[in-house]
This record gives structure tokens, sequence and C-alpha cells, in this order.
């Protein structure tokens, strides 16, 4: 199963035209929730990202996850030493590069990154969606959803609203 | 008061790209529901829709409105006349406009329509927004929001979820 769990602003950016995330902390969050974070991350097996945003996420220190993280990206030839045994780099077409994933005992994937999002939806590949949206109309952006041949329709399965306003539903995809 | 009242897809779009609105009509709805539309109208004082809007609704049979409709277009010069009473042409500035229309009793207005919402917004003159997203990516179509210089936060004020997985969100525009 590949689930996509993002924020999004209203008008359906993920980020500022420059990348930035600054913006999904500027709401009230007085209990400190993480918004299902971890719950979500406890069932998930691996993450697929793509090149760019593994660029950003490996400038954190510390590393930010626990579950294995595979790259998608061509020009990528090695991943950082201390990541050796967390990263991995995988390239060629998706659905084959899923199965490939699979066979290595990782069955639920963490889809991440706007591009690897939506290379994922235009072959078919999302099973869930999950979608926290956030007060806001950013204006403009890098948006989660680009222009595909293909309508898939889904079942929604649950929403839930936190403080600050953030809505956060949840949906798979019909069979 | 100017609000936006509108469907959506979750890709963001609120038709197909060639203005087709039967997606609409595709997801369960066993009771019926209207989805809070009348009462939402009830406390509409007028709408505001652009020329494209107005062509479309014009070739229903009944007229589908009973409050005043105003239609924002510089090349439509007189309505038909079974309307005359009904619809008013309004031309020129945005602002000058809802001033014009707010004077004449009008203040709580629903405002229509892909290209007539996104000017309202660039001119951050949209009041409250109550979208009701559909559990379907279209893949393309006419979108709800454009880029725009302008980022506006919003205060969440409610989310329903219906039958056939709608998620009706209103927000109002944080002062």
């Amino acid at each position: 199963m590949n689930s996509v769990y993002i924020a999004i602003s209203l008008d359906g950016y993920i980020a500022t035209p420059e990348d930035g995330l600054e913006w999904l902390n500027t709401f009230p969050n007085p209990s400190d929730s993480d918004y299902g974070y971890h719950e979500f991350m406890d069932r998930v097996d691996a993450l697929v990202m793509g090149r760019k945003t593994f660029d950003i996420v490996s400038a954190f220190d510390p590393w930010p996850y626990t579950k294995k993280v595979f790259v998608l990206s061509r020009s990528l030839k090695e991943v950082p030493a201390v990541l050796v045994d967390q990263v991995e780099i995988v390239t060629g077409d998706i659905s084959a590069v899923v199965k490939k994933i699979n066979r290595q005992g990782y069955n639920t994937l963490y889809i991440d990154g706007g591009q690897t999002i939506q290379a994922f939806l235009k072959k078919n590949l999302i099973d869930e969606l999950i979608i926290s949206k956030l007060p806001i109309i950013l204006g403009e952006g890098i948006p989660l959803f680009t222009p595909q041949d293909l309508s898939i329709k889904f079942e929604h399965c649950s929403t839930e609203v936190f403080e600050g306003g953030l809505v956060k539903s949840h949906y798979k995809k019909l069979k």
C-alpha cells in the first residue's frame, strides 16, 4: 500500500515557491499535537521520496526518520556515509521500483514530496491519501496536484478537526 | 460580506475542462441531502457571477434563483426579457461594484464562478469560504484557485461530513 500524508494550503500548495514550510507553523497548536503523525509513521514500513525532498531532509540533524528511506533518483549516486544503513537509492520505472521495495518486505510505503506523489498518482499507484488542510490561501507555491490524464475516485474514511483549524481527511482509493 | 459556496475535487477543480458538472452527481446521496445549500441561500441577499456562469445558468428552465443576480460583464449589454426583474448587469472595478450593490441593500453576496471568485480573492474581497470537497481526483479542469500575489489567512469555523464522502468546511477571513 502506498500512502500520502501531507499538509496543504486551501489553494492546494505544499510549500512556498522556494520550498518554504515555515507557514505550517503559524497556526495555534496549544496542546502541541502532532496531528496523528506518529500514529501514521508507526504503521509505515518505509518512505519513498524524490531527490529534492531528500536534499532538504538530509540537512536535518539529527536524521528525522526511524524507518528506511528509499530515494527515487537518477542523478544521486551515493548517500552520505552516516546514512548508508538508513537510505537506499532506487531508480527506474516506478511500478518496478515499488515491486522491488515490496519484495524486500516493505509493504506500507509513505510516498513523500510533490513530484514523487505526482508521479505515483499519474500511474494510479496511490492507495491512501491523508491530507491535512490548513486555513490559509498561500497564493503561490509548490502544488500537491498537477494536471494528469487519469481521474481517480476515493472513499472518504474519516475527517478530524484540530485546534488551529487543521482539517485532516483520510481517503482510500475505491477498488 | 462576500461568500463563496462551492464544490471542488480533491485536486481543486470546480468543473471539467469543458465546464462539466456531471461528476458532482456521481457520489451516493441516499438521503437526498442538499448539503446545506438552501440554508446558505436563505441568508444570502444576492448573487454575483461572471458572464460565463450566467450563460450556463440562464439556459436552465426554470430560472434557478429566487435572489437577485448581478452579472459582472463588460460584454453583456442586456439580459433576456424574462429576466429583467431578476438580473442586473454590473461592470467596472470590483470594489466599486460591491459598494454599489451594497448601497442597494444587498449586503451578503454569494460570489460564484471560478473567474469571479479569483478576481475577488486577488482584491482580498472574500470574507467567507464554504468549500465542499468531493473524494475524486479529476485530473484536469477549471481550478477554484489560481496563483495570486496575496496570501490570506482564514479561521476554521466548522466541518461537516456528508454521505458520499463530501467534506464541507466553513472558513471566515481572519480580521
